[in-house]
């Protein structure tokens, strides 16, 4: 079965654990399960990654070639920064969908650009968890084969 | 019913018709059916509405108050460089998300800044015809009253 | 009967009607009366021009030529962004003042620039409705004859 | 016959009827007569379109595609800011050459760059009417076929 | 009686008196002249202040609490270089407006910036000596209580 | 009793053993040393950790919530390019001091920015060892409780 | 007895006098007599000056050389436009230390670069009163012979 | 009989000898008869030199004072990074007019600047060999008398 | 006897008290002393001001209108950040000649801009007491006449 | 025997297992044999190190101190990013060269800069698995003692 | 035999026998002497061409074209300024190493652009004359046939 | 008998032949003799060389080294472009003194900057041909030994 390797960056672990009364109750493991049973419904498999470390992310990366079909990739503030995950990106030759919870484009001036972009199929941001199932949705039927 | 207007600005009448080596040969009225069908499914309706004009996007986004619940937005080339656009959406209350064929961030440097952004819930790129309906899903539980 | 085209930009229309906590009350058709009434104590006529397209604008400023002897313009968005407004402008040589609701210079940094003042006599912000009597009171003895 | 669509943007209509002292009295219908004859010795026809909205020019633009074999293109103002315009030229894929009345080069910075020029076979400017002449030549033969 | 401390910047002293055939007759003395009256119509008083040092003009922002209502400050070049004119005028909560007698914004770039508008109702530009009148009707029902 | 995290990060662990002709003798040992003893002065207990990975340093600051009462932190380079620090710090909303061994303002212009500094209470920079009891004298009655 | 000069610029004698709900009740004459209190169990002395002139402070500066043994400057607003400053200092050969009392790396761009910084032995921010006596700490030892 | 110094700068010399299947089979030598021929219709003279020497290019427009009546010049890279050719070009105060081969503003950023268009009358570009013969067109009747 | 009115900015009175192994055992009286001598010999006099208050330097211009024939100006820091004095200078119509001891172009990069330079006949740097010489001569037969 | 560390940063573990038709088949292991045949010529050791991981990389490079008397860096992107990489060079005061694979500076603009090169011997680009042994020639005579 | 072109820029004559105490002692024909031997043992030829003039390095680039197989190009200061270099290495299409004796990228910001770079297979810099034989090394499989 | 050699740059041979009206008709004959004259009076030779070719200057400057005992250089507009004089002016390591006859200071932008003020005593500008004594002044005792 065809999967998609969810890879989330730097802070992520924190989530629906820190301030709930702004980013709401919603945790990373609440997404990963929606992840799940949205995948089932298209016929994939997922797998879910967090790290805060660049390193780690890169070497997920590295590891999926021939494992996965595919990348959804939330790198978080490395989005902004990371030359090497972008190149990471380039070197396993998947097919990338670029996701953030929030609408980096309407924050500040320095979380506009992303280099992680440059290689994306396309990017979806501001929808909170319902972006995770939308890439989902647009990987499946551009799945390199395993 | 609720609906949603959903605003085409400039030369992509004209999508399917030219380049379809390039482009593919959906058209901006196969984007429509697709909308309607898929609105349909969710129980909303959608209003097409396409210029190359500024101001009749503009006048556009101001009618919908009072007559749609939200906007889905894709302002081609204005994008990038209308703030008339930006403070048309902010004017009216609606929410509005922001949708592009092609990953804008992938491509020349001045196509990778908008001032929609600023208002929009969040911006889907990349994914063709499927970035509007994922859009109209992201809308669909965000309508403001009719 | 010297006379003054008022010139009003994109979104003004919704002066009023829109987020009134805000906005407060006053509409364009308020300020319109105002400053009808504020000419007759001049002894000068006004003329009112709204809209949000760009050439109907620079239309009606070409149109001003031989019929009004000033131009008071609040281009709103296009202010910041117009180029072939300003020359307008300078290719139909009436003295033109700027007025402004707000004081742009304390908004975003994308409003602090304005390619109109190039071409003005000066520039009012800041005032609301009192900012076009403001401007009639300094175009009133600089009025091209008819 | 091939024929070239000549398009003419924000105040070029008022060419020659104010500033006599400045711009000369050239008007744009003189120039028009002038490309009529010129393109006659060429043995191609010449249609000439002014506006000064930016939607009508694009709109312009499109419906030359299967009726004209080529552009050329004179936008004032919107050269300097438009992507929409270049966008709608190479979206009907017919050669097009730029002209300016001017020396845009010598004068204000702002005026120094050019979205057009990207999708144009070459750039003429400084040299008034004439360069409407020499853009003819230029096309005459490249059009595409009609 | 509710009353306006009027601020004048650098160089303004010399006002009228140098290059007569540039500027014009009026002194700054005129102006005082002028909007002594001018404010008496409008039942408030005004107290002229001219300096060229920047401490002076800060001396007397914070001497204005408590005995203004009101700042109405041209305060010359020190406009687009002085934080500190900002930060008195923000430490001393009066309503304040911003006048130049050129259009500022027609000039060389570094005179397009303004610091002080930051903390500004709002700003009056190249009305001359019209600009201070305008400045008191736009004070005057917005003083602070004494 | 209530602690605080010192977090040091990259290279700061040469402290002492390399260039000491530059440096000084001081180690890393010797400021937390200094710093144990004076935080007992303080009635507060220090945890000292150290590493060269930003992952490590992210996943310190996260463990930190619920088990210290503040953050000192001294990210070396990592300063100035690591949004990701700057968003962990920002998650766990501990009160955190930033401190830098050499004055970072008077070095190479690349060490000037901070992205830290966006979410510290303050920054000291220039003292040395000093300056870690500086911050804890400033942490000390700000420590959130545990 | 050594002694340090504590010079004060713009604004800063408004301190706990305006805005307490803001900034507090400390005024400028409580931190002077901290320090002189602070100072007293360092074995040194203090002197406070305060000014809202930047020649003010430029004499004050050099006067103190040979009088002094250290200067402790929070520079105001003057902090990022002054090159007079800075060079005052470095004619004088006195240790410096620069102090803030809010953070002025986490507000406006413009309070984040410091030309006093160049000169300084370190920078202290963010601290309120604090700050000033952590300086006269980092200061004590380092003070210029009498 | 009035003559134009055609100047041709740095890798011009190459034309049609270099990757013909690029830039066609077109010479240096080829230009210079059609522009001779062409010349002689319009009832002028024509002097060619090619110089990769910018100093040759200097000297050869301070020589063309009193000889020739006009220059035509494609500079080639010097076009772009030579003060000296525009200063030269502006002591001679002879009519010039300004060609290159390709559409320089269609290429790399840092051929979209032109020094020498500062002192052109006009520039063409893009139209190979054909910008020589028009760029003749446009001289011949400004020519400086001899 | 026709005189020039020499002003030098902040720290100029420390001149050749403070670091003379760097600066040399020269001071400001020495060089007040030198002019006066030089002057002499060129049949003018000199009046020697030294400030480190931007308002005094201000003054001091004002008042030089009909009591001196020129000025000669060494601004010191304030050259490179007071609009002020440069519209001082302009205010008084008097010929000046800027003046700096050191070598400003081959020092830190904000010491490469002037905004006296805008206004002066000319600059003069690097060459210690001797500058302020060459400026007298350069100054003398072109001084006003009082 | 001396020894130099090569180190090599993220994503070099993928050469010549990725895209072979596009970076050929040379793997790092290849590399790795042909240094350490090219230094028994020269008569050192070469060990290697590859990481995605920048802490690794920085705790290498420590480690290296007493180890390895020179250090041969690829810090594939980390290059244009890492400070803190820097800085580890910097500290361990040991001989390095930077090498490229690929000639950066005729790549992406963001990868024209180099931080390391700031302390580096020399850089070498765009010489694929050669530049190494280049590298390791330029090291030889120059590695630090053990 | 095949051969490679050694160019040598501004400057580069006067190595070794200026400030020896800084560079060396190595002279431009100690270079030569070293790569004629060392291109000896690879089996081809050098020749070595030094020039001050832009010019005549352009002229030599060009007759390089069908005499040698390649070119090796320390251009000096032209590196970081001429474009018109890079236009001639691009017309003759022999493959070119760009070498620099020093370490441009840690000198003077400059320095650390290379127009030369953008069509070069590499660049080496920072190690003298050994650079030139690195290069040569480089080149030599590489040649161009004759 | 110490000399001086004076280095004219690109387009100063005109000097007074072209445009007497604007320029004057000082030529550079007669700034020669006058040289000539002054340094006679100060017991030192000149040398003048003027040339509109960068190669040529730089020559020149290496052939003084020895010969000369300082440079005065008005390189014109090489001056704000060639890095390439500056190199040479540092590597004869002799003084120099740059000359201009107008105030660069005063003009475009571009002509603000000096790469040849990095390595020179001073700068004198603006006092046209008064500034080349002034400099001969400013050398006479600085002077290399032959």
């Amino acid at each position: 079965m065809a999967s998609v390797l969810v890879l989330n960056g730097p802070n992520l672990n924190l989530l629906g654990q820190r301030q709930p009364e702004v980013y709401g109750h919603t945790t990373l493991a609440d997404i990963q399960a929606a992840c799940t049973a949205h995948a089932a419904t298209l016929g994939i498999g997922v797998t879910f990654v967090q790290s805060n470390h660049e390193g780690v992310l890169i070497d997920a990366i590295h590891a999926a070639k021939g494992v996965h079909g595919g990348l959804l990739i939330n790198a978080g503030a490395y989005t902004h920064t990371s030359i090497a995950l972008m190149d990471a990106v380039a070197s396993v030759e998947l097919p990338m969908v670029e996701v953030h919870l929030s609408n980096i484009h309407a924050r500040e001036a320095f979380r506009h650009t992303s280099y992680l972009a440059r290689v994306a199929l396309g990017q979806i941001c501001g929808f909170g968890q319902r972006g995770y199932l939308m890439a989902l949705d647009a990987l499946a039927d551009r799945l390199a084969p395993a």
